[in-house]
């Protein structure tokens, strides 16, 4: 892939996003706004217990409110759908609670109504006779073998295929244990000077997209079904449902129009299914559209027990760690046993470490399931490995910096896997962010005696980027000399259309402005594995620049012949062909005039990536070639606790990224800096709290996602550019960079404020105070 | 173009349409039946006047309807639309009568309304004032230059560039002479042994589609104009709307779906241009859709006046012909101008003629405006000059298919434009017409003295395809093996859907019921002229195979890859790769996983047909290449007539098409035999009646198209299968072929049976009836 801009500056300009002015006048398509004739509105009854077997759903009274059509349980879709699980990793999920539920908020019935509000009060008319079954909630209990168990058996989908024999027995709630050996971490620690023990935990998150799950299913009466989604992945919607129902995946139409956010949350099936089967069994359209508080009950980020021991010299280098991670996957796997290969395998960060051995455990729990949410994993292991560099730092005198420096992945060195991130600019981002916190500077830590204490706080982390997957594209070039990109990338608010449109214009001489980003729809728009794991700038711009060069060449084929000019003598500027020697300049609609008639003729070009790939060796989760790109993501803090409330306030967060080259500079200053305050969240505030598994906080007013006054004084944002090989014009994912080190920056400063450590996130007024106290007392011990 | 099947049998056989199903079960997507929340329904207040000077229009009785939102009028178009003019000929038609109104019918004001009814019954409470002017409504009268004019000036468009010197002079109402010139006609006169003088007229009829005109226009919001249309030509609506509101093209998309039959008449502009108009006007989705009887007032086919004189040697030989035709073009142009000039050039017949002098004139009345119809012209001018060959063969003793023989067309001989359709088979039309209609068997004249007179007659015609014209395809092959096409073709009730799905099924080795033909969208399918005169199968059909050719070279050269093999030893077959060396077969998904990953990748082919052309010389009218590929249609009837009332039934019909190579035979036999049928109808019983210019039969009540008791008791197909060297597979289109010698036919019939020539259509009881009785009298005389 060509590396460098090659006219007219479309790429590095921080173009104005293509779809601002719909959304800022209110117009933008979302598929939560879409009204389809004569359909019928859901509303969902949930599980009451967090584990129970069903004796009996009585929806009596509900089917008798004036305006609702019927009543849907778990049995109807049976009859619809005999095997009606579904899930990327696991087929456990059923489409409604057959049997058995498992979590507190699973879906047992669907009202259908022809109001919104008459489906929402019906619902609540269902009733449920359960009969209770123990159930587990923390993820170390759940992993030993006298557990209560969420699932009795395990069936892995064709999609984990390479994990298989990962997978974990059945008769455990461990659905898959994955294992890293490098070198010998044994006789590694052995010979350390010291050994560093630590246990860490996150808690389970949510995503909190203001577009909630919807989705409208219809059929299209010749036997197709219409799937209309805010779904970020399309192409697998599609698929599932296919398998889902016996058919061939081409009788399924699955499209998407903007998403108002997904970060992970809208991957893979989620209430697609049960609209599909609700709309067949009713023969109308059927739209299912959660509510805010809903959105707690499908999918999370997990919560870990991360227990990671490392042994160092006393210069500061680190000769061996060992990596213990549970994954709380709640009742259902989702994506989750992939988060534990992922994220597993950069567990011990990116240092260059001979002797690791990492094993990461997925385990269902009686909890929400978990799955991907931005940063897939990475953000619950760098809270513990960077929390534990600082811990180690400070015990061996040595600055957190420098420390870091000693042990970063340096140039041809090679990560855990044994694969070589040779994109991975870690020392540069380590200064980059030391550069912007000011590391170096002197401290202002707030007068002795004083209750608002000063402190400093820096951590770095790794992430490898999803590999293999294939986005393919195709482009389209009308009479007019107008262009149209038909990509599955979902613009969820990423800005993904205007990165796209920036490529196209690029290759094509022409305004980004100018071009139109067609919605996905698997009907017209090629294939793309998902809107995911920040691979849509890299995958799909790859895909979309190859399209356009197609696209390019046979414009300047046929402009070579209508001008009578070498073709290599042609080039294009401004809707233009220019031809080099002479002084011609023609456009790009009167070329087509002449070739095909005025007002005629259309060029499509396609293309599509598939980046290389070693899989893991089955033993040693060893491979030469893990993933085509790498993210080094670096936050530095600068933080105020007031010791007297315990709460922190961030008076200036420095967040960097290696972004290869960026095609949008706002852009990715906008992705780098949400991506960090998002994760502020999580340090600070959020936090799924449950007793007993049930869900105590749902909805935005009890869960605490950062609004204005919780924003950091100050946000500095930095990014390391080194153009990728491989990448479009250089550039790299970023959509996940950001996330990665903001938590254990925060915990490292709030250290280096008042000298206490805390190993569990949130970092709550509360919890920082408990702390501070125990700190207090044992010194007072 | 590849002329010869590939393999497994797609082309060539009778594939069941592949959108029956749907079809049959209702439900196949139509605009009609398009439901889009909160549109706006139209109800259209039309002129009750031929001719006259709006004074003004009274609104405020329709605006108090309870219901209604608003009322739009010419001037509220011209506020957002100052130039509010259209035509694909001239831009003369205004979206609302603005100062004028010039035949009865013409849309004057548009009630829009909550419900279609509200709408239907408002408009008839919208009142108008006129001032009448004079009005001419007969097409020889309207072109003397005495006659009231209906245009005070002509504005040809860029697409009528080419025959713009042809364009009349303002201050007529002639809007375009056509003119050719071949040999020395006045000397060839001179030289005949016997010189033919003829006068023929055809009168106004209309297409009577069953799905009525429809239109949906919305904004998208983001400044976006869509259209939903039963429209033929979506890209020229596109062009034209974007003309009119001064927008680039990619700001305007239309789409359709199935149609529920066009015939010409949803070609270029009809209803789109004023649903758009009130869209922008209100903001609010608005539906226009034509009630059965409105259809009469939006276009129809042309009445002609067409004197023939023709020079034949005693021996049968044609030495010159000339023609004088006059075409009734209505109000406003359409592509009556165009009808002119292609129907024109082809007035003289399919026959071997070297002084041909042609003067083609399209003239403005105040009657509907006429366009495009099935055959374009030719059915008109074939009557008359079929007619003349009859009476010519009769009064030259000579047997009419041998007279026709003696001067047919022969390979390698020019048409009277000079060029050679060298792919029409014109005397293997003629001896397969009189095989089918028994020509050399004895007659059954019926007994003298009996009421029933039996008799047969025969007719051949020639149509040159539309030329210049651009088609282009996009094809998309997904991880499944399932494969779309994209292509801007309607299928009208053709079957077009099928033929192109056979095309890319032959050449990808896949059944064509398991490929998907997209709806034409612009936004998502590639530039198409438009779905007329039978170019679709030829042109579309052409752009369809090599977009597939383009696919199946992806896929193969995948396949080589993945299965290390050389691409020359791979072949398609029933959706597997073989390698035909070796004993492998591997199915299309497999090699798609194998590449790309499993259920990844989509392969995307594109391509475009524009065949080769030479316009016109300006002053004769010559071209060595007019056209690449010719229609030939020859039609036998064997006919019974009830001397006492009149009445023709026909008792066999034989029709003929020259198809080059059928890709579906039950598809052309359908075609022919429906072309036969409509004709047939004009031919016998359809009429546009007017008295001072009022229709007095709008409604299918009163204007009679063939019903189940008019269809001939049998009806036999034949086709002539010579393949094209350019049409996919040697096809050539065949949508027009069967009406092009009906007419002439039943008229030869007619005087084989009773001995009377009747110069004039349709052959109704009466006008039957009156001639019996003339030539009873001056047999008297």
């Amino acid at each position: 892939m060509r590396t460098e801009p090659l006219q007219d500056g479309q790429v590095g300009r921080s173009v104005s996003r293509v779809e601002s002015a719909a959304k800022v006048s209110g117009a933008a398509e979302y598929i939560y706004n879409l009204e389809i004739p004569h359909m019928l509105h859901a509303g969902i009854a949930r599980s009451q217990v967090p584990h129970g077997r069903i004796a009996a759903i009585h929806t009596e009274a509900a089917r008798r409110m004036p305006g609702v059509e019927t009543v849907v349980t778990g049995s109807g879709i049976a009859s619809l759908i005999p095997d009606p699980y579904y899930g990327p990793a696991f087929h456990d999920q059923p489409i409604l609670a057959l049997d058995v539920v498992r979590f507190v908020g699973e879906a047992v019935a669907v009202v259908l109504a022809a109001t919104h509000e008459t489906a929402r009060e019906a619902k609540d008319l269902v009733a449920v006779d359960y009969e209770p079954l123990p159930a587990v909630f923390d993820e170390s209990e759940a992993a030993k073998p006298e557990a209560p168990l969420v699932h009795e058996q395990l069936r892995p989908s064709a999609a984990f295929e390479d994990l298989r024999h990962l997978s974990g027995r059945s008769g455990t709630n461990i659905s898959m244990e994955y294992r890293l050996r490098r070198g010998d971490v044994g006789a590694a620690f052995e010979e350390s000077d010291q050994l560093f023990e630590d246990t860490f935990r996150t808690q389970q998150v949510m995503h909190a997209p203001l577009e909630p799950h919807v989705a409208v299913a219809e059929l299209d009466g010749s036997g197709r079904l219409i799937v209309h989604s805010s779904t970020q992945s399309p192409s697998f919607v599609r698929a599932e449902l296919a398998r889902l129902l016996g058919w061939p995946e081409h009788r399924v139409r699955v499209r998407t129009a903007f998403v108002g956010g997904g970060f992970g949350a809208k991957l893979y099936m989620k209430v697609e299914a049960l609209a599909a089967a609700c709309a067949l069994l009713t023969g109308r359209p059927v739209r299912i559209a959660l509510s805010m508080d809903e959105q707690f009950y499908v999918i999370t980020r997990h919560a870990t027990t991360f227990a990671i021991k490392t042994g160092v010299t006393s210069d500061g280098r680190i000769r061996a760690r060992e990596c213990s991670i549970w994954w709380n996957g709640g009742a259902y796997a989702d994506i989750g046993p992939r988060v534990t290969q992922k994220a597993g395998f950069v567990a011990s960060g990116p240092y260059d470490i001979a002797n690791v051995s990492i094993d990461s455990r997925a385990v269902y729990t009686n909890l929400p399931p978990a799955g991907a949410m931005r940063g897939f994993g990475v953000p619950q292991v760098n809270w513990a490995y960077e929390s534990q560099m600082d811990i180690m730092a400070h015990r061996l005198g040595i600055d957190p910096v420098e420390f870091r420096r000693r042990n970063a992945l340096k140039s041809g060195q090679p990560q855990a896997t044994g694969t070589i991130p040779s994109d991975a600019n870690t020392e540069t981002v380590l200064d980059e962010v030391a550069r912007l916190i000011r590391w170096s500077e002197p401290r202002d830590r707030g007068g002795e005696g004083q209750p608002r204490r000063r402190g400093r706080g820096i951590a770095i982390g790794i992430k490898a980027v999803v590999t293999p997957t294939t986005s393919a594209a195709a482009v389209k070039l009308d009479a007019d000399g107008s262009v149209t990109v038909f990509a599955g990338t979902v613009d969820i608010g990423q800005g993904s259309d205007t990165v796209l449109a920036q490529i196209a214009g690029e290759i094509l001489g022409t305004a980004a402005e100018s071009i139109r980003i067609a919605h996905p729809d698997t009907d017209l728009t090629p294939y793309d594995m998902g809107t995911l794991g920040s691979r849509s700038t890299f995958h799909m711009g790859s895909a979309v620049a190859t399209a356009t060069c197609d696209v390019r060449a046979q414009l300047l084929a046929v402009a070579a012949r209508t001008l009578n000019a070498p073709v290599g003598d042609l080039d294009l500027s401004d809707g233009h062909v220019i031809v080099r020697q002479g002084e011609q300049k023609v456009s790009v609609e009167e070329i087509m005039a002449r070739a095909f008639g005025r007002g005629a003729g259309t060029l499509v070009g396609s293309g599509s990536f598939t980046p290389s790939y070693e899989p893991p060796d089955a033993d040693t989760g060893q491979s030469r070639d893990i993933a085509v790109f790498w993210m080094v993501g670096g936050a530095g803090v600068d933080l105020e606790v007031d010791t007297e409330t315990g709460k922190i306030r961030v008076r200036r967060l420095a967040v960097v990224g290696d972004v290869g080259r960026a095609i949008n500079p706002e852009l990715v200053r906008a992705q780098l800096s949400g991506a960090a305050l998002q994760q502020l969240g999580m340090t600070l505030s959020e936090e799924l709290r449950f007793e007993d598994g049930q869900l105590t906080n749902p909805g935005l007013a009890f869960y605490k996602v950062p609004i204005f006054p919780d924003l950091p004084d100050e946000i500095e944002v930095g990014f390391v550019e080194s153009p990728h090989p491989k990448g479009p014009f250089g550039a790299k994912g970023v959509g996940e960079t950001g996330t990665l080190a903001v938590a254990a920056a925060v915990g490292n400063a709030l250290f280096d404020a008042v000298g206490v450590r805390v190993r569990e996130l949130p970092l709550t007024p509360e919890r920082v105070l408990r702390a501070l106290k125990a700190a207090a007392g044992s010194a007072l011990e």
